[in-house]
């Protein structure tokens, strides 16, 4: 068993497969939750499952569960997963690597008659992006219990569609109950989505927590006015305000260098027309920070920066944060079995904390968990440009088989 | 004749009748230009004319000519106009006040059987306000020569639509070449749009010419990245780039102050979403000024700053210049018979400037010209908030019976 290997080869097949769907002109691919594109990402994902004799289960938040029986089959399952939704401009790696990376891991033992103690399952998981609809990870965070379902089915997206409407016309709201099940562990496989393992040449990250996240909506209200006749000093420029924000909120990471970080990445003003003054601008900021006290200070930052610039500019401004992650610390157990399958394989690593947030953070509130990393070209993702090394993903995927071996018989 | 006076009560009742099509909820209008509510709004305009008698013709870009043959028919009419279209978010008195300010002139000599020397016409121009065609001032652009119809037809709104495809689809592509031939001069009645009548407490602006304005479009390129895991250090983000230019658009009025005027006001980030670096900012920018020199040092200063702060901030922009209107000076005889008319009805009145840019800028290039502005609540316009009083624009119009009497026998 040492000496055994996923097919590096087969595995990129897949991925490249997988992108054919919402594939974008520069490479990258379109696959927003719950679109006609996510459906076929997920009937592909099924169809091969189901090629190598798994069943396949669905919940009611449209997350997908392929299940390779164990030899004891009642025993909790050692689970893998990731997904297969994207950002609006996003890249191929991004998601699609930990599921695809899973069923290589099925296909492997498939092939080889490989019985393992445990049954190994493989979730791809609905709305980890939370482009379309906020929050991200939303449907690990329903199976978690980390929200409810009435929740998960009400989120919008800015035309006013439900997921609850958009995954019964997709056929995707399922009506398997899963959650609340006892889980021997999770491992989620993941490009780096950050420039450190390239640049330490290290070919395999062994994950062991997660930056906490911090999401918030912002709204700045002026007064729109003609462009032409309203003297500078009489406006109520609601951009004017918000631009004065944004340079801000850049300055609230920069106070806890290196680990921190924000980012306005929606912004929009109203009316929107050349010659009329905004009189509403409204944006989202994203603020992260592995410590739990850094994050309280940026939290704190950022509301104080908020209401200081709309005093400044004579303008109203409401701040909501939206959605709160912890700082996460993954399960030691797991990450041991992360390093071990590095080791064995013979594949340089080192320790790495998320800066992203991925499923697995609510995982690790129902059981051991871990995620692997490997490195993506110049730490690029969320863009059509992110890339990755075949070999990069081949280990990754051989560090997740050794460790799912040696879960699977713990 | 000396004590003719217009139907004040009659000219508001047209206004509010106007003002309900395309009503919003907070009581302005948005009849953005070719929409239905345009077309609805032309209709009635029409729909009056004729029902005192006026022949209706229409151009090639759907500006409406209502006209009331003069005593010698043969004269170059005195015209008046303004517009029927309006901002996403206008009030009811932008444009709506010079169209019907012209046609209760023509209720007034038509319900007293007043003939005059001149044929007279009431003019609704198309795409006055530039919101859903660049640029503004279209109709009349062509009309006087300045821009062709080819290019009149091609402009695009967001979604691709041409303006000669939505004058066909509404009805409007008239038939009617009514270019070229003299006109004895053009008078547009308008709001001020400003707070300096209603500062000064003056009732009638006496309009001796406009700001110069020049549009532009500005790209900033980055590169999207994940907002986690991404340094910032080592960010290339469009948005702050083009948050830190707006800042700094600002200081190019303060500089030129008090009559400088510069705005950004559209603004849009790609990929526009929650966690992911934008790559992309697109924004307009309006820079105003009455005096060429001053406009000429705010335009260099504009392209200095864009491409500077590009510079710091390690992104690529560019700016380009899609429209310039030079500062006009207004007909002296004209601008004297407004004058004449505001002392023969007994109101207070001041030279202004116009803040704003009008179809009258254009009208001049062909035939001596003059505005009457009447004040606006706060100067405010572009805004559901827009309002006026009833008194304020029944002297307007009474300023113009009296300017258009005299006019059409000079």
């Amino acid at each position: 068993m040492r000496n055994l290997r996923v097919d590096g080869e087969r595995l990129w097949q897949s991925l490249m497969t997988m992108a054919e769907i919402g594939a974008t002109e520069k490479g990258g691919v379109r696959r927003l939750t719950l679109s006609d594109e996510d459906k076929a990402s997920r009937d592909l994902f099924i169809e091969w499952c189901e090629a190598i004799g798994c069943t396949v289960k669905v919940d009611a938040m449209g997350n997908i569960f392929a299940r390779r029986a164990g030899r004891d089959d009642d025993l909790p399952p050692v689970v893998i997963g990731s997904h297969l939704d994207s950002q609006p401009t996003g890249g191929k790696f991004d998601g699609a690597y930990g599921v695809l990376a899973g069923l290589e891991v099925l296909r492997t033992l498939d092939e080889r008659a490989i019985a393992t103690e445990r049954p190994i399952e493989v979730v791809s998981w609905t709305n980890e992006e939370g482009a379309r609809f906020s929050p991200a990870m939303l449907g690990s965070s329903v199976y978690a219990g980390v929200a409810d379902l009435a929740y998960g089915h009400g989120r919008t997206d800015h035309d006013g569609r439900t997921v609850g409407d958009e995954l019964e016309r997709i056929g995707y709201r399922g009506r398997d109950d899963l959650s609340g099940r006892p889980l021997a562990c999770y491992i989620e496989p993941h490009i780096e989505q950050g420039p450190i393992l390239e640049a330490e040449e290290a070919t395999i990250g062994v994950v062991t927590g997660g930056q906490g996240v911090a999401w918030y909506d912002v709204t700045v209200i002026g007064a729109d006015a003609h462009a032409g006749p309203t003297p500078v000093p009489m406006r109520r420029d609601a951009l004017l305000a918000a631009a004065a924000m944004v340079l801000r909120i850049r300055e609230l990471a920069v106070a806890e260098s290196p680990d921190g970080r924000s980012t306005v990445g929606e912004f929009r003003v109203e009316p929107g027309s050349r010659n009329t003054i905004p009189g509403k601008a409204v944006f989202t900021v994203d603020v992260r920070h592995p410590d739990r006290d850094a994050l309280t200070r940026m939290d704190q930052g950022l509301n104080d920066l908020v209401m200081q610039v709309a005093d400044a500019h004579g303008v109203e401004a409401t701040i909501e944060r939206i959605w709160l992650s912890d700082p996460i610390t993954f399960d030691p157990d797991v990450v041991q079995a992360v390093r071990a399958g590095a080791e064995l394989c013979g594949y340089s690593h080192r320790a790495i904390i998320s800066g992203a947030g991925h499923d697995a953070f609510h995982l690790s509130t129902v059981c051991p968990t871990a995620m692997i990393f490997v490195p993506c070209k110049d730490g690029v993702s969320h863009n059509e440009a992110e890339s990755a090394q075949p070999a990069d993903l081949e280990a990754g995927c051989n560090v997740l088989l050794h460790a799912v071996l040696e879960r699977s018989h713990a």
